[in-house]
C-alpha cells in the first residue's frame, strides 16, 4: 500500500515537538512528508525545508499558501501535522480542513475556547478527519487497559487516580519551550493544566470511559512572577458516582513525565506509569497482584495489536505516539476506526481547563464541565 | 535500668492491636506488662490475662478499678496502654490520667470531639503524660525524613501529598474489626477518615511540620449500605500557600497499607512509602534521585538513632511500632525529648476528621481545621 | 505458658549479633533471659549482665561456669545461645551440650571441620536439641516458597540462582566486627564465603529440598593483603540435574545486605530477595507474574503461620530471626517440629566451604561436598 | 543529507528481524530501503517486495544476483542488511563485501568458525564497513555506563555480573523463531548460547572494556531431546583479575527478555536492565545509590548523543536498535567514528560460543577465548 503524504506546519529547526511527529509518522511506515510550512520565519522554514529533504516547491512561506496549494495539486497531502504552539493551532486547522485536507493537531486543542469552537465547526462542516495527539493513548497497555475496563474485568469503576508531574518549571526558566508555555498568549489561560493536566485528564477518560461532570481545582503559580498556574490540584466527579483526583505538576522536584494512572472498581484494580509504559499491575479483589506486561502472558486484543516487538523488549514513547499515526492513517484510509483522540476529546480538554480555571478563581468550587 | 510497668486495657483474647503494643514493648527491653483490664468480659479478662502470664491480682474486671488498684501499688504501673475501640478510649484515659498514670493510647483519640476534650483536659490538669500511637512516626526514614525537612534540604514546601489505601472494605465484611470500624457508634462518625485518614494527615504533619489551616473533603461509603465512609479525597491548603492532596481508601482493590508520602519543595522532593519502609528517595532539583536506605549511606542522626540492625537488614511496623514505645519510656523517664505524637497530635486529628466530614456534607466547601 | 529460660554466651558490650538474638528472643516472649558468660573480660562481663539486668549470681566469668552452674541449678536454663566468633563456637556449644543444656548457635557451625565434627559429636551423643540460626529461613515467605516447592508449584526444579553481596569490606576496614570476620584464625578458612557464602547456600538448600552434590568455586580476596576471601563465585551441580550459581561478595558496591534467591521449574519460577522480604513474585509457565506478599492474597501455610501482622505492614529482619527462636521453644517444648535449621545444615555448611576453598585451590575443579 | 541507500538479504513475509531492521533504519531518516533479497522463495521474495513498496527492478531472487546488480548500478545500495538464519551470514557477507557493498549483520556472525573466519577475511581484504546489530550496545544509558567506566568512575574493575534470560523455550515449541534457533545445522552448535548469550558478552564488554582470557562453562539441554543448550552457566576472567559470571537461559519461568548488566570496582558500581532501559542506578563508594535516568540529571556525553526524546519519556528496544543504524550511516559517511560493533566483536562472539561448548564438553575447564 502506497504511503499516505504529510504535511507540517511548524517543527521547523529549533523545534522540539515537529521532530518527534515526523520520527512516528516515518515508525509503521504509512506516511511520507512531502510538504511543509515549517516556521513563520520564511528564512527558517526554508532553511528548514532543505534540511528534511524537501521538494523546494512545496516548502512554504505560510499555512494559507501551502493549504491552497497543497489542495490544489493533484499529488496534495492526505493530512497535515500542525505542531505549533496552542493559539496557533486554530489558524491552520481551519485553513486545511476547509481546503478539504485532514488534520492531526498536537493538543491542547487551542489557547482560547473561541478557537477550540472554529476548530469545531470546521471540522463538522468539511467532514474531514480531525486526529489529536493525546499521544499516551496509543500505548498498547493502555490499550488494553481500556479494554479490559470495557469489559467489566474491574467490575463498575469507583475510582480514578491521574497524576502527570515533571520538574523542568521548578524555578524561573527560559527557553524556548519553557517560554511559550508560561506565556498565556501563547499557551492559553492554562499552563500546567493545559499543557499536562489535559494529557492526564484525557488518559483517564481514554482508559475508563467516564468523563467528569463537575470538578473542584485548586490551581497554583508557584514559582514568582509566573502569569500561568504549574500546580494542579482537582478532585473530580464522574456520572454514576465514581470519583477521582488529578495532580499536575511542573515544580515537584524528582519528576521528569511520571504520568500516572491508577483505576478501582468493586471487582478490581489497575496501575500504570507512563515512564516505564511497557508494564502494568492488575489486582482482582481477594486474588494476588498480576504483572501484566506489553504482548506478554494474559495480553489481550487491543493490547496486542499496537505491538512492533515481542514482550521484554521495550516500546517507548515514539512508538505509542507512532501508533496515534497509525491510527490516523487508518482512519483515512478507510481501513480500520481506531480510538484516536479527535476533535470531542479536543473540546473536552478545553472544558477542562477552562473549568479548573473558573473552579480555582471560585475557590475551588465545583464547575460542571 | 528497671523496665518501667505497663498495663493494658483492652487486647484481650481475639484482639487486634493489643498484641502489636505487647510486642512493640517488649522489643527494645524497656517495658514490662504487669498488669490488665483485658476485656469487658470478666471470663474472658481472666483467660487473657493467664495467657499472658499476669498475676491475677492485677487482671481486672474494670479499668476503674484497675486505675484505682494500680495507683494506691508502691509498684504500680507507669503507663497505661489502651488499645480499645475509639469510644472506649477517653473513659479509661481520663481514668488513669486522674490517677496519676501516664497513658500511651491508640488513635483516633476518640470517638467524638467531647470525648477527646475530656482527655485534652485531663492531661492540661494532671501534668500526665500522654503519648498517641501514631506508629508510622516511628519509622527511621520518617525521621530522618522530618529532620531533612526542618534543615532545609527541601528549601521552602511547596507541595505534600500523601495516601493511605487499602482494599479490605472493598466489599460488605463482617469480623471483628470491620464491624468496630464501620460503626460510627463505636468508631465515631469517621469510617476510613479517622481509621487511616488521621494516620496520613498525622504523617504528613510529623514530616513537614506543617499543620493545615483549611481542607475541602469529598467522602464517599461506596459499599452499599455502610455507615460511615470508606474512600477520603481531601485538599490541603497549608500557612504560608503550600498545598497538599490526601487519599485514603478501603476500597481500592490491589492495596494493603499502601501508605505513601510524597513532599515538594523549592529545592528537593522525597519519596517514601509504608510497605517497603527501609528506603526513600530524594532528589535536590537538578541532581539525579539518591536512594536512601535506613542507616545507610547519607543517613544522618534522626535516622540512625531509631536503627536497631544494618542497612539492608528490614526493620519492619513492629520496630517502628516499638519506637513509639521507647520514646515513650525515654519521655517518662525524663531521659530524652523524642517527638513521639502526644495530645496535641490527637486533637488535631480529630479536627481533621470533623473537617473532612463538615467540608463533604457542604459539598466540599473549604473547612477550617 | 512459662517462658523458657535462655543462657547467652558473648554477646556483651559492643557486640552486635548479640543484641538482636536478645530482640530476636523477646518478640514471640517464650524466652527470658537469665543468665550469660557475656565476655572473656570478666569485668565487661559484669558490666554486661548489670546493664541487661541479669541476676549478678548467673553472670559468669567463663562459659565453663556456667555450663557447670546452670546444670545444676533447678531452675537453669533452658538453652544457650552462642553468639561468639567462630572459633569459639565450638569450645561452650560441648560444654553445654554435655552439661545437659540445649544449644542455639550462630552461623556457620565453626571455624574448623574438627571443631564441627566435636559438635556434631556432642549432639548425636547428647540427643540435645541444636538450632543454627541461619535466620533467613525465618521469613514468612521463604517458608511459603519451601512449601510451593515441595508441593510442586515449580514442576520438576532446573535452575537455582541465589546471591549474597555487601560492600562493607570493599576497602581494607577495621572494626570489631571486619576484624574477626577477615581473620582465619577467628573465622576459619573461610571469609566472605564461610560468613554470608553459607547463608545463600542455606537459604536455597532450604527452599528447593536441593543439596548439591558437587561445585566448582573461584574465590577472590581482591582487597590487597586481605588474608580471606571476599568474593566467591560458584557454579553448583544438584542431584537430578538441576543446576546452581552462586555469588556472595563484600565488594559490590552498591549493595547492603543483598540476598537474593530465584528457583525455576519446569512449571514455575519465583523470585525473593531479603531487603523486601515481604514481597515474592511467583510465575506458572505461560502464565502473568504474581506478586506474592506476606499473608497477602494467595499465601498458604507455611507462608501465614510466622505472620505477626497483617499484609501490608512490613516483617523485617528482627521477626524472622524471632521464628528461629520460636522454632527453637517448639521444638525444645516439643509442641511442634517446624524446620529450623539444625546440625545437619551447620555440617552442610561447613561442608560448602571446604569444597568452596578446595576447588578454588584446585583452579575451580569440581568438588564434591 | 540524502539518505543511504539500503538492501536486504532476508527479511520477508512471516519472519520478524527483518521488520525490527527496517523500522531502526526509518527512525532516524538516513536510510531509504530500495532493494532487496527477501526470501529464497522466488514467490515470496517477490510479494514481500511488493509489500514493502520496492521497486520490482531491485527485489531479487537471490542475494547473489541482488549483489552483482546493485554493485554494477549506479545507484546502488550504500549497505545491505542481512537479516537471514545464522548459517545463512557467510555466504551474502562474502558476497556483498567482494562486491564493494557495505554490510550490516546479525548477530551471532556466523554458525561455524569457518564461515566467520571467511567474512573475517572478506572485511580485511576489502575494506569495507561490517556492522553487527549488538543492538543492545544502542540504548543510551549503556553508551554512558562504557563512558563512565572508562573515565574511572568506577575505579578499577573487579566484578562483571551479565545475565539474559528468557522462557518461551521452557517447553518443546515449533514455530519459525523457535525451529531455526534449535538446529544446529542453521543455527550452529551453540544454542541459547549463540542466541543470547552472545548478546550478554558483548555487552558486559562493551561497557568494560574487557575481554575475557578464560573461562568454565556448564551447558545444559533441559528439555528432553533438545540438540542444542537452552541453558548456559559461566564463570569468565579477565586480564588484570578481574571476574565475571554469566547467566542465560531460555527456561528461566517468568522471564521474557531479562538481559541485565552489573558491574563492580573498587571506587564505584552500576546495575542496569533491559526491559526498563531508561534508568541505571549507580553508587559511588559510600555514598547514596543514584538513580541516573536516560537524558536526565547527571546524565553525560555519550548517554546523551543517542537520545531522542526527552527524560521521562522512554525509548525502547526500537530506538537503540536505531542507534546502531544511525552509527552504521556515519560509519559509512565517515563523519563520526561511533563504538558500533563490528567485525572484531563479531569473532569475539564466535570465539566466546566455541569456548563455552569446549568448555562444557570438559566438564566445565577453564577455556581460553
Amino acid at each position: 500500500m502506497a504511503r499516505l503524504k504529510l504535511g507540517m506546519v511548524g517543527g521547523g529547526q529549533g523545534a522540539f515537538i515537529g521532530a518527534v511527529h515526523r520520527i512516528a509518522a516515518r515508525i509503521d511506515n504509512e506516511w511520507e512528508l512531502v510538504a511543509g510550512a515549517l516556521s513563520s520565519d520564511p528564512e527558517r522554514a526554508r532553511a528548514s525545508g532543505a534540511d528534511l529533504g524537501l521538494d523546494p516547491a512545496r516548502v512554504y512561506g505560510s499555512y494559507q499558501d501551502m493549504a491552497r496549494a497543497e489542495a490544489a495539486r493533484p499529488d496534495g497531502i492526505d493530512a497535515v501535522a500542525i505542531v505549533t504552539p496552542n493559539h496557533m493551532h486554530a489558524g491552520p486547522a481551519v485553513a486545511f480542513l476547509r481546503a478539504g485536507i485532514n488534520v492531526i493537531c498536537d493538543k491542547p486543542l487551542a489557547a482560547t475556547a473561541d478557537q477550540a469552537a472554529e476548530i469545531e465547526s470546521a471540522v463538522r462542516e468539511t467532514g474531514k478527519h480531525f486526529i489529536l495527539t493525546h499521544n499516551y493513548t496509543g500505548y498498547p497497555l493502555i490499550r488494553q487497559a481500556r479494554q479490559m475496563v470495557a469489559e467489566g474485568a474491574l467490575g463498575t469503576l469507583r475510582l480514578v487516580h491521574v497524576e502527570y508531574v515533571q520538574d523542568w518549571l521548578t524555578e524561573e526558566t527560559h527557553n524556548k519551550q519553557a517560554d511559550w508555555r508560561t506565556d498565556p498568549a501563547r499557551s492559553g489561560a492554562g499552563g500546567c493544566v493545559g499543557d499536562i493536566g489535559t494529557h492526564a485528564y484525557n488518559l483517564a477518560s481514554f482508559v475508563t470511559g467516564l468523563h467528569a461532570t463537575s470538578l473542584s481545582a485548586d490551581l497554583d503559580a508557584f514559582v514568582p512572577g509566573r502569569q500561568v498556574d504549574d500546580n494542579v490540584h482537582v478532585m473530580l466527579r464522574y456520572p454514576g458516582g465514581a470519583k477521582g483526583m488529578l495532580w499536575a505538576s511542573q515544580v515537584a522536584v524528582g519528576n521528569e513525565n511520571a504520568l500516572r494512572l491508577r483505576v478501582h472498581g468493586t471487582r478490581g484494580g489497575l496501575e500504570w506509569a507512563q515512564e516505564n509504559p511497557n508494564v502494568m499491575t492488575f489486582t482482582r479483589f481477594g486474588e494476588p497482584k498480576q504483572i501484566l506486561t506489553r504482548g506478554g502472558a494474559g495480553a489481550i486484543g487491543a493490547g496486542i495489536e499496537g505491538t512492533r516487538v515481542p514482550p521484554g523488549h521495550p516500546e517507548g514513547y515514539l512508538e505509542g505516539f507512532a501508533t496515534i499515526y497509525r491510527d490516523a492513517a487508518s482512519i483515512i484510509r478507510g481501513t480500520a476506526t481506531p480510538p484516536a483522540p479527535g476533535i470531542g476529546e479536543g473540546i473536552e480538554g478545553m472544558r477542562f481547563i477552562a473549568a479548573c480555571i473558573a473552579s480555582s478563581r471560585s475557590d475551588a468550587a465545583w464547575t460542571a464541565l
